[in-house]
């Protein structure tokens, strides 16, 4: 077994250590997939998730106790575990839920843990902190802002525009999303996201849930501000399937478009799509041209056909990506 | 920051540490500062835990998900925590209780934590080791037994004896204990534990609720058979105050003969009383003398006057009682 790590891994102003400084931004699966992929190119790590989930696990607990839903800050943690024995027993831990036909179904063991580490410690980035140790986490996962949040979508279906309010009705109501706010409106971000996205050489947005976990950032002032004004290189993943109920039918180009109604002035250099899933190809260069950025077309789905990342063809792609463009 | 213990403090054929090889017997807040006193002493601590409580956190959580009560496990852990920023931390988050209008109100944190890790692993010994790594005991904490258990209590009052059955019923009846059994009437005992009571040099019974937490370890057969066969010394730390619904009124010396009624055969070495509360000395030697031992009167209780053990105290007086008894 190795040590238990003395400092924390992917803090500001440590030490460097090896490869860019990545934010990866997003929430869930698909930003799980990112970090299962960056965690594998640089040490130099910090994910920013979102915070607006109301369902499952993070929703019960956002209700009971008040607190910012920690489904998404755990799965990103558990990403990023230590490779050893302790590493991925205590990520395993964290991720096991409990199962019954009582009051503890469906909780994730880790969601109790984060919530408990805020309780006592009073101070969201440190408990998260203290998690990473614990996980001897690979990175950093900090919280896009420290206060929970709701997603309000417009939502059209047969040329009706309505308003649905919480993750959970978004993904519930059928039609497509035209655009998202938050509630509350501007929402102070947490300072150690924006540190983090002003000193990277990369951002990553995606892939995930394009309007409820991806774009969210962008509707963060400060952060958002920071997402513009800083030098770092701007990357997008773009998904390998439209997800039913925010982006049916959605084509790779439309993410783009969404993506820059909801930013205008935002500048992408790299749109990293998989070979497999892009069949207009001249639109989607167009789109890509447009946000000011070079499209880079690899296999970087999972050979198996489903419609998920594959960690290291991704890790290999973006590897080669930061490599070209330092 | 200290760095996390490579391997397991206190595992049966580590190496030697510092002091005795002493195994504590008990459970609740009396083993809790057994423990608190005897991790001063030695580095070869290994506690046995009663696992026969069915109320607060812990029932809920054996009737839920069909558990060994965690609860007296986890109290036993957190006394034995690591001395760095990193062990009381993490002490202070696995006693964390959640306060809430809600479902999860009232657990404590390190309950779900040592459910979670059964669940993942399989295994009761292996998940309390993984959570003794985490916090960086000082020792070993065991179950008495894999499952869960309940007391059987013959109750005396006004002249009539009823039964009750389980920990909180014990605790509300009203009257006098008189003897305890358990269900299921002769559970497995922990081989883990077995192992230990036969490689100590000292064996530690009490404080605790003496009929609850002290007595029940006698009533599960091959841990009985151990604590007859064992060449260790046995020691008896007698409680400051008589415990509402379990010994009413009771005196030092009947705390002896109630412990003489249930293992008739077992020779005790030693009984430390606080000084202040033995008010029939001559009595009470007499029944240290019944069991062949010898009375050790000393100031153990906290100086505030409360009726608890003195964790500095109550080590150095044993401390010094393992040193010329050795």
């Amino acid at each position: 077994m190795t040590g238990r790590p003395d400092g924390l891994e992917g803090e500001p102003n440590g030490e460097r250590g090896d490869g860019p400084r990545v934010v990866a931004l997003g929430g869930g699966h698909g930003l799980y997939a990112s970090l299962s992929a960056l965690r594998r190119v640089t040490t130099e790590l910090t994910a920013v998730v979102t915070v607006a989930d109301d369902g499952g696990s993070s929703g019960r607990l956002r209700r009971e106790l008040g607190v910012v839903p920690p489904g998404d800050l755990r799965m990103a943690l558990a990403a990023l575990c230590g490779d050893d024995e302790w590493g991925r027993t205590w990520s395993e831990v964290v991720q096991h839920r409990f199962r019954s036909e009582g009051e503890l179904h469906g909780h994730a063991v880790g969601n109790l843990l984060i919530v408990a580490l805020w309780e006592k410690l009073g101070d969201t980035v440190a408990g998260l902190d203290w998690l990473g140790r614990l996980l001897g986490a690979h990175g950093r996962v900090l919280p896009m802002c420290s206060v929970p949040l709701d997603i309000v979508a417009e939502v059209e279906l047969d040329g009706e525009v309505s308003t649905v309010r919480g993750q959970v009705a978004c993904a519930l109501t059928p039609g497509r999303v035209r655009a998202v706010s938050l509630v509350p409106e501007e929402p102070p971000a947490c300072p150690e996201a924006v540190r983090a996205v002003l000193d990277a050489d990369w951002v990553v947005f995606g892939p995930g849930s394009w309007f409820t976990s991806v774009l969210p950032h962008l509707k963060v002032p400060e952060l958002a501000e920071a997402l513009h004004a800083t030098r770092a290189r701007r990357l997008v993943t773009l998904n390998l399937a439209p997800q039913p109920g925010e982006t049916d039918d959605f084509s790779p180009q439309q993410h783009l478009e969404v993506l820059r109604r909801h930013a205008p002035a935002l500048e992408i250099d790299v749109v990293l799509a998989d070979r497999g899933v892009v069949e207009e190809r001249e639109e989607l260069e167009k789109a890509v041209t447009e946000l000011g950025g070079e499209l880079v077309l690899a296999d970087v789905a999972a050979p198996d056909g489903s419609p998920r990342h594959d960690p290291r063809r991704l890790a290999s792609v973006l590897e080669e990506i930061f490599r070209k463009k330092r």
